[in-house]
């Protein structure tokens, strides 16, 4: 096993240039992890890691993630304490890393189960309501969470949110979401696109049973005009305060929870 | 009207001194305020500006803005882009900043509506899902959000997360948690302490109606045992995935949405 005790080490800078660059991310076809409750979920969920850092003192502290992330990484490299610290975007780094493989997620719609609940995401830019929007969905058993090009999925502080709950959830990227939606709907599915708009259908009038895609858009434009017209209906959370919205992954939350409760 | 070009004025360092500490902020008994909408938002609802900074450049692009705060504002200064960047805490400034009086927000379980509708925020820590829950309590239009002690409410990202909601939200501040419910009680309302836990009552089960409080804990460890021996139920969100909870605005939002729209 080798150690790294250099900042300049080729590893660690393209383990950096993955961590921050989205763009480095989808033409490397890598994502970087942080933390050993992170990196341990990818270990025991299956995640594909490719190379797996770790200080002398994260090894001690978590004898049973380090062991379980080991046996799963590709490459294993004992990093100095200065080296930890670099790798982290954390202020407190817990010196356990791991770059992973992000893995083929575009998967087309005649290969989702067409009597599923399913939460799509379009141009969702906030990480942190990516996020909580994985870890809702795993939680309340949501069939899949659909995201579109714009949503950053693999953001170091998207995966920090969701919890874990990103390598227990079946994630699916679609390239062309309209095209998605209208290959859903040949199978006899529902596709429902929220808005803020008062005028569309409330939440509480909507029929969820069946195969559903809910559509949850971008925090400010919304759904798109496009997606917006492809689906089946507009659909509203009643809101009776003076705000012009909720926060998209709220929206997401309310709009989860309807699905599976009242689709089931 | 004073110009202020010294990022040195004492103005300026006690205003950073009231945004960066939530001590100094319930010693002095004063909250700071970022943005042209933020600031209109508080001159709008009645909020009790204090001081407002702006720079020339806010001035012209938010005239409407402007005037309404500059009437609504104790005392008013106009500050260099130097100064400006000083007092922001955001990346790129919109050069309008308040100071405001907290005010008041003691109030005893007496006072409240003993039919309304409530959610209590206990110990929690991250100023986004406090922002974030008092958004969808406005929203949703409760009757009013308290806030333990433990809740930093005043905190700028709270105030940021919150898109205004926290000017036209009835907050009430509960001292004493324990007394607050049992007062709330002896009026005939009922208090729910919500739980991860699978053994609690389910939140489709829980009869809604009259006068409820719904009680969500801290991030990491939940409503305390004392305040949840004081709950007339202990109630959770039924989850299917392997999550070991939502998040802390995730469960509000749901506990909100099904308070409301099933206790009406």
């Amino acid at each position: 096993m080798e150690n790294i005790t250099s900042k300049n080490n080729e590893k660690i800078k393209s383990a950096i240039a993955i961590r921050d660059s989205a763009s480095q991310r989808k033409k490397n076809g890598k994502f970087f992890l942080e933390g050993a409750r992170l990196c341990g979920d990818a270990a025991i969920s299956g995640g594909d890691i490719l190379q797996f850092f770790f200080t002398e003192k994260a090894r001690a502290k978590f004898p049973e993630f380090f062991e379980k992330i080991l046996s799963s990484a590709g490459e294993s490299y004992c990093i100095s304490e200065e080296v930890s610290r670099k790798l982290s975007d954390t202020q407190s780094p817990q010196g356990m890393f791991c770059v992973c493989k992000t893995g083929d997620k575009n998967i087309s719609a005649d290969k989702i189960n067409h009597n599923g609940k399913y939460i799509l995401l379009e141009n969702v830019q906030d990480p942190s309501n990516l996020g909580a929007v994985a870890r809702t969905a795993e939680a309340m058993g949501v069939d899949g969470l659909i995201v579109s090009g714009g949503c950053d999925i693999y953001n170091p502080k998207a995966l920090r949110a969701c919890m874990g709950a990103f390598f227990r959830l079946n994630i699916i990227e679609c390239g062309d979401i309209i095209r998605f939606i209208k290959s859903a709907q040949a199978k006899g599915m529902k596709a429902f696109a929220s808005t803020p708009d008062s005028e569309a259908v409330k939440i509480t009038e909507v029929d969820f049973s069946g195969g559903v895609i809910c559509i949850v858009g971008n925090e400010g434009n919304g759904v798109t005009c496009e997606t917006m017209s492809a689906a089946d209906a507009k659909i509203t959370i009643p809101m009776q305060g003076r705000a012009e919205s909720l926060n998209a992954s709220t929206a997401a939350a309310i709009l989860i929870w309807e699905m599976v409760r009242r689709g089931a």
